[in-house]
């Protein structure tokens, strides 16, 4: 069989460039940096919103929907905020066929003009805690843009909560930290991820503590999947967010923001893709099941076969495109990372049978055709957990413990490495930044989540990063 | 009781302003003409896309994402469309802290950027028909905005189809229009639309033919609530999408792209809303039954009422707050336009009786508290059709058949008129246009949708419009 995409060991982001490619999963726009999502792959991103739009409603927030425009001199109001976000911004200066009179900016987030209108309808601790996402497009200047992980305009959720204390802002970061995010990705995406506090330096623009999962690629490398912050009371000092509190007295809200994006998909293709192609943990996948005919005269039987797994709860496609070459059709299966395969062809129909072929490990059944739902239903379970285990330990078998900053760097080659915070510092920090390698996260040598960087007996992770 | 909102007979714009602030559905945003969606604005937007995006799957179209930013040459490749578009756009030319080489629009539809696309993946027959649909923000500079009808960024679905010929295209502009667009708006938003055919002059810039489906508002003003267009080979001329035939000739495609936007928001308030507040179809409706405690002391009792709804199907909202005046929350109920209200309250529950509230008419019905799911589920099926009937006596009412334009520019003042087309021609649609007054669209007598203006013995429809 022809080389269908160069090897992961041959060239990790040439193979990652012709994945998006070939799945026809995403394509560059015209404008640099940003990027076409296509049917194939914006239907594995509906699936992930809905996962984690169900799971942010669980947690209490209502969606709503603030401008895409922003006038700029909201941006300054928070010191650090604007000088994170002032290279990255895309600028409008004209509209209406007239010059305007103030910039204004495509928002990059919107912790800004949420805390605007945050002011205007709060005024009791009764209206606490307010609880808000969006699902949007945010625009951030990319100078080596690549899709899905870094591009210029990008699609995501955006939570914005505002509570009455510091105590109840923190819970709600670390619910969504968890509740949401780490449950999504560990059960939907079959991702495992380590849990952590980010360090000062690493911290989102604006935030008094960011908190961050963080995921081992194929190649070795982390990839940041989301992250939660929580502001203090920065954004509510600069937008006036004030409560008047059961005593009586005015008082700041404090507030949190925690968004995951598109990005997502880039980190579902680099864990789980192999030199085939994509592979679809099955409770994500939009095709559960692709039924396919192999060669004429078993149509009937094959879209008989698709009603039975449908009614069963299975997401069903057919493919009847016998007029395609079989060869390259199941190429083309392989490459969008399909759970199963069904496989329906006149010969071993004869016999009774069709073949089920799994995508996760390969393997090419014979199954007596009143078997095919039980066995699919199966095989989905199994290799939900299978592509779990598998990303689980190539992070363990990566991850090396050492005790000094510089075998930090060295094991940073190949993947991770874990080491005492207290043999880092900001200090060794700054060493390892210079060699391209950062500190992923702080946890606890339990590998909870710490409430301080100053904690005692803190491991850091450090590695390259997407 | 205090009057809540200025009466629809007062100042109709006002009470439509008045409404949505009380309501909390939108509020404006920072910058001139976009807008805030407040989350019981956008829960109906998100149950309004679902049923949406349900009937646009069934027609056999797919989603996916295109970018929000446009190069400026993109635009000028069709005449008619740049020239109808530039007043409208609204530039970047500063992006990452330099000016850019070339200014970029911020997309105000994307009929251009999806064109190149489609160029790229149509290269044989086999590929057609390509039917692609986004869900997106677009931007389109509004000198007079009003929220929902007229703002500067709105939220919207864009189809873009390219199809093997012309009664391919055609077919599927029209398949959208009725089997999505039509039944969305009868069945889901119980609005009555007429449907029909715009005049040259209120055509889509760069198409050939424009449907359109028109509601009447509760002030007699007609509101286009959602376009299909037909674009032949404009754009595919533009963009060069060109296909080689079974034949093997190479032959530029014919394309249609279609429309519907939060502008529906806007038209669900028009037409239903009352001087009480927004009124939601049922079947619409986020929240279909709102289970309020009266007093203190029955909250278990309301509790497991939800739970019986719910398990029946019903989407339910329990109002526990008894520390707010129970006036107060029924006031704030009927602003927001829940179809039913349960109120529980002690003294009718002593009888065996919680107290049915219909939104629709306003009738409060003391209902067995074991008769309470099936009186709610006869109510939401009954309230679906009133308010279609209602909205639909409205329109017949004040519609009214007339045989010149001076007539009909007449009617205008309070509702449609009905107008032979040859009694209206080219000349006598600038005499209206002068007066304010349009051409909302062309039907045949039996109120079919005609092919072309062109056809005998076309009746038109003239009014004021948002």
């Amino acid at each position: 069989m022809a080389r269908v995409l160069t090897p992961r060991a041959e060239d990790f982001p040439r193979w990652y460039q012709d994945l998006i490619a070939k799945a026809e999963l995403a394509d560059n726009g015209p404008v640099r940096g940003t990027m076409v999502i296509r049917p194939a792959g914006y239907a594995i991103w509906e699936r992930i919103q809905s996962e984690m739009d169900d799971r942010i409603k669980a947690a209490g927030a209502q969606n709503a929907y603030f401008p895409l425009f922003i006038p700029e001199a909201y941006l300054h109001r928070e010191a650090q905020h604007v000088e994170g976000f002032s290279p990255e911004l895309a600028v409008v200066t004209h509209g209406g066929g007239k010059q305007l009179a103030e910039p204004i900016v495509v928002r990059p987030t919107s912790e800004t003009v949420i805390g605007e209108f945050m002011a205007k309808w709060i005024s009791s601790y009764r209206d606490l805690p307010l609880l808000l996402n969006q699902w949007a497009n945010v625009v951030r200047w990319e100078l080596r843009p690549r899709i899905f992980l870094r591009t210029s305009e990008f699609l995501w959720q955006e939570g914005h909560t505002a509570h009455a204390d510091e105590a109840d802002a923190r819970a709600y970061a670390r619910k969504i930290l968890h509740e949401a995010y780490e449950d999504h990705m560990v059960s939907v995406l079959a991702i495992p991820v380590v849990v952590g506090l980010k360090t000062a330096r690493e911290r989102f623009a604006g935030a008094t503590y960011t908190y961050t999962l963080e995921a081992m690629m194929g190649d070795g490398k982390a990839l940041q999947m989301g992250t939660s912050h929580e502001l203090g009371q920065n954004f509510a000092r600069a937008f006036d967010i004030t409560y008047t509190s059961a005593a009586g007295a005015v008082e700041h809200a404090w507030t949190t923001s925690w968004g995951s994006s598109t990005r997502m998909l880039g980190g579902l293709i680099m864990c789980h893709g192999d030199d085939n192609g994509l592979r679809v943990p099955p409770r994500l996948a939009p095709v559960q099941a692709y039924v396919m005919v192999v060669k004429e005269g078993v149509g009937d039987e094959a879209a008989a076969l698709c009603e039975r797994l449908r009614e069963a709860g299975v997401r069903v496609a057919l493919d009847d495109r016998t007029d395609t070459p079989f060869g390259r059709r199941a190429v083309d299966a392989e490459l969008k990372g399909y759970p199963v395969r069904v496989e329906v062809g006149p010969r071993d129909l004869a016999a009774g049978n069709v073949v089920l072929v799994r995508r996760t490990d390969g393997s090419k059944t014979p199954t007596p055709v009143g078997e095919v739902v039980s066995a699919v239903l199966a095989a989905l379970s199994a290799d939900q957990k299978a592509l779990y285990d598998e990303a689980l330990k190539l992070r363990l078998e990566r991850t090396v413990e050492v005790s000094t900053v510089e075998d930090a760097i060295a094991a940073s080659a190949t993947g991770w490495a874990k080491v005492p915070w207290s043999a880092v510092g900001i200090e060794g920090e700054a060493k390892a930044n210079a060699e391209g390698v950062t500190v992923r996260c702080l946890t606890r040598a339990d590998g909870s989540v710490p409430d301080s960087e100053d904690e005692p007996e803190l491991v850091a992770y450090l590695g390259r990063a997407y």
